[in-house]
């Protein structure tokens, strides 16, 4: 026992001259981030140059080449494009829709196709309504009272959930599998109330898939404003009669060609162990997609940039990956991991930043207790930023796949009251991006990488001990 | 010691049955504000219906009767208003100012009076400038080099510093006393870069004072958007001949009468304790005043509509104060201490909100040990609603003047990153106040409210105990 605290005595020094000089590096992240950063003009040209960026877009193909360009100019020790094939699915024309309280009394609603939909026939889809909570509700209500009708799945995000994507967890299901699980009943159309927690007029679009469901069963799926969905429902409480019309012309395309951008810094000790830290180069289309992800992707761009910029370097490979097709497929990520496994690669860490360029409060982490208990150890480093949120479970959607033989997973956790305000909407846009918030976030995400690439995770400190 | 340990596992039960009841408490009131707060609808009628409110205008008389008239309704025990004679001070018409780099070849810039300041003679004001990055740098170029000039107080915000408002506090002296300074080596006027730490075109007002300055010798101060002391300075650098020209009419009326707001649920047990929650009502002319303080106003009138709607019934007396004239005169809460000590009222606990109505982060507090102490054991229950501030030093304007007999006293401590971007600017508006973010400050501000009321604080305790 005496020996140990001998031992640990005879560290004291090295420990504490060790901290210093982590709070050394943190500082100069931090103020170089926020007095000479470039994430945010990044931002700007991703947001107000090109623009929303769906996978297998021309948007999205400009998006790779501007990325491209950018991290070429960094003076980065590699930087390539990996190929990827991504779905390609197209809007079509601005979608219409509105209800009928009797015949030629009408008021039109915003809506937005879901992503992944069929079209309406050409002339647009007229039909009877019936108001559900959720999935749960078809069954009882059975084909009698759902066939030839449109469903309207109309449960709210809970608003008394303090963190937002758990609300969102909470309702999802219902523009993801809405049109499915309808269609078995016999409905014609399904209509979704945003997964918004505000009262507006903007539709959110989002992701949705028909399952295993034959592709002539398939019935069309559209999003609804909060607005139009509290008076849609209003209105059927009035007239259970009113009908819903809509019409949506979007289009499935064969797959398409597209690309990873990735850069990174060789480690000088451990090239072959590798940090990765991203977000996703595609958007929605209706928006510019600056929360959604255009910011996850200039925050992990400036990681590189920042890591280099303070004359920090890695003992291990830092590498940025923009992943392509997180919305609608996931294949950039799916991509990704596959040829890591292909080559080899050992991944020992891996942060997202895909939850919107909001003031940082944290990470979350898929690690086990032994590696969280480490990043715990360097909580103080990150009080003087208010960085207070450190918790296990979820990281992100395109590091999912690395996951499994020891990588440590992390997400960035900004704050998350205002993000769903903007999520796949068309004012998820460039001005409600704050440019502090965003800077925090990439030095909050670039301090993390620095402490995990000096001090390793538990596995690799395993591997060399 | 065993005994000790004895006595503790006794009260186990009961104190884990009160930690739970704590719990539970909290969880009424965040729901009750998330799902049917009023703060959000109160401040959209004060900022929309009513809008700026500057001590002795109109609209603060309108804001005076809108918020009695909502406290009356709200079932309390006592509602009143407290008279206080508050300064008048009239922007006057739309301020007016151009540099000129040659005869006839002039760029508008966009300023704002400063409150407070004189007007410009009739016809405006026509100088040559001197630019400096302090009231230190005053001294050094001496009235040789000041007399007859505009000076132009071009420091700006440090952007590295994470809590914007030490940025503020390290700027603001050259707005408050940089008209008094420079006007001791003969300045004829002063511009000062408006307390914004982002580039755009609004200009901020915000009080300032001549001190003991003869009124002969008052010179007009205006303040200038970031982008135009940017673009100011740069025309400065490449030709040092560049005049200004500004005009202003503002004007010092007599005092006119005002009041404070005020409202309370008397204590069922200790009557006599008073805790004391409030914001300012007036705010500056330029927006309608949504952060700046309307916000803290429909927070703390909430704090009570709040603990009434949950069913708790406070032992001590819990009174809303909305304080008039925090702007520029703190008339308001000068008269609202006074009264107090006249009456030997017990205040055992002040809390204000005027901080804007982001995203509660925690309190600050003017607390000594024993009383941050026992409010550190409550931290625990604000960590599942990402409550994570608590730190000494510093509370609020208004219930300073609250401050010593052991009066605890603390500050709402939402995040500050965004908060300059709108503060005492045309763009203190209500589109840029979020409703949870508003509506969780609220709840936070309620919890630890209750907390105190039941608890008391350590003073309180010690009478009793």
């Amino acid at each position: 026992m005496l020996k140990k605290i001998g031992i640990l005595l005879m560290l004291l020094p090295f420990l504490v001259q060790s901290q210093t000089e982590d709070e050394k590096q943190l500082r100069e992240i931090y103020t170089t981030s926020l007095t000479n950063g470039k994430s945010y003009s990044w931002l700007d040209y991703l947001s107000n140059q090109i623009g929303g960026r769906l996978s297998g877009s021309y948007n999205a193909e400009r998006a790779v080449a501007y990325t491209k360009g950018q991290l070429d100019s960094l003076g980065l020790d590699k930087v390539w494009l990996q190929s990827v094939m991504v779905p390609k699915w197209t809007r079509g024309i601005k979608e219409f829709a509105y209800f009928e309280t009797s015949p030629g009394e009408t008021t039109n609603l915003d809506i937005c196709a879901l992503g992944g939909s069929v079209a309406t026939p050409e002339g647009g889809l007229k039909a009877a309504v019936v108001e559900v909570k959720g999935i749960e509700d078809l069954a009882s209500l059975g084909e009698e009272k759902i066939k030839g009708k449109i469903v309207f799945f109309n449960r709210p995000m809970q608003p008394d959930l303090i963190q937002t994507f758990e609300a969102y967890g909470g309702c999802v299901d219902q523009r993801y599998s809405g049109a499915a699980e309808a269609a078995k009943y016999g409905a014609v159309g399904v209509i979704v109330r945003s997964m918004n927690l505000r009262l507006d007029d903007y539709p959110h679009t989002g992701s949705m898939s028909y399952g295993d469901l034959p592709a002539s069963q398939r019935i069309p799926a559209a999003a609804v404003s909060t607005n139009g969905a509290e008076l849609l429902s209003t209105m059927l409480n009035l007239n259970k009669d009113t009908k819903l019309y809509f019409r949506q012309t979007c289009k499935v395309f064969p797959d398409a060609q597209s690309y990873n951008v990735i850069g990174e810094i060789t480690g000088s000790e451990f090239p072959n162990e590798i940090i990765t830290v991203g977000g996703h180069l595609d958007s929605w289309d209706l928006g510019d997609g600056s929360h959604d992800d255009g910011a996850g992707c200039v925050q992990s761009m400036e990681v590189l940039r920042l890591i280099k910029q303070t004359g920090y370097k890695p003992k291990r490979t830092i590498r940025v990956v923009l992943f392509m097709n997180e919305e609608n497929g996931l294949r950039g990520g799916k991509k990704y991991a596959e040829v890591a496994k292909q080559k080899g690669e050992n991944h020992v860490f891996a942060l997202e930043s895909d939850a919107g360029g909001f003031t940082p409060r944290g990470f979350s982490f898929d690690a086990d207790d032994a590696n969280f208990n480490q990043i715990l150890s360097w909580q103080k480093l990150f009080k003087p930023y208010l960085i207070h949120y450190f918790k296990q479970g979820g990281s992100g959607a395109d590091i999912g796949p690395l996951k499994g033989e020891g990588t440590v997973l992390a997400g960035l956790r900004p704050d998350s009251q205002r993000y769903f305000d903007h999520h796949h909407a068309a004012n998820d846009t460039f001005e409600h991006v704050n440019k502090r918030e965003l800077e925090l976030g990439a030095a909050t995400m670039t301090s993390l990488i620095y402490l995990i690439d000096k001090y390793g995770t538990v596995q690799t400190s395993k591997i060399k001990g």
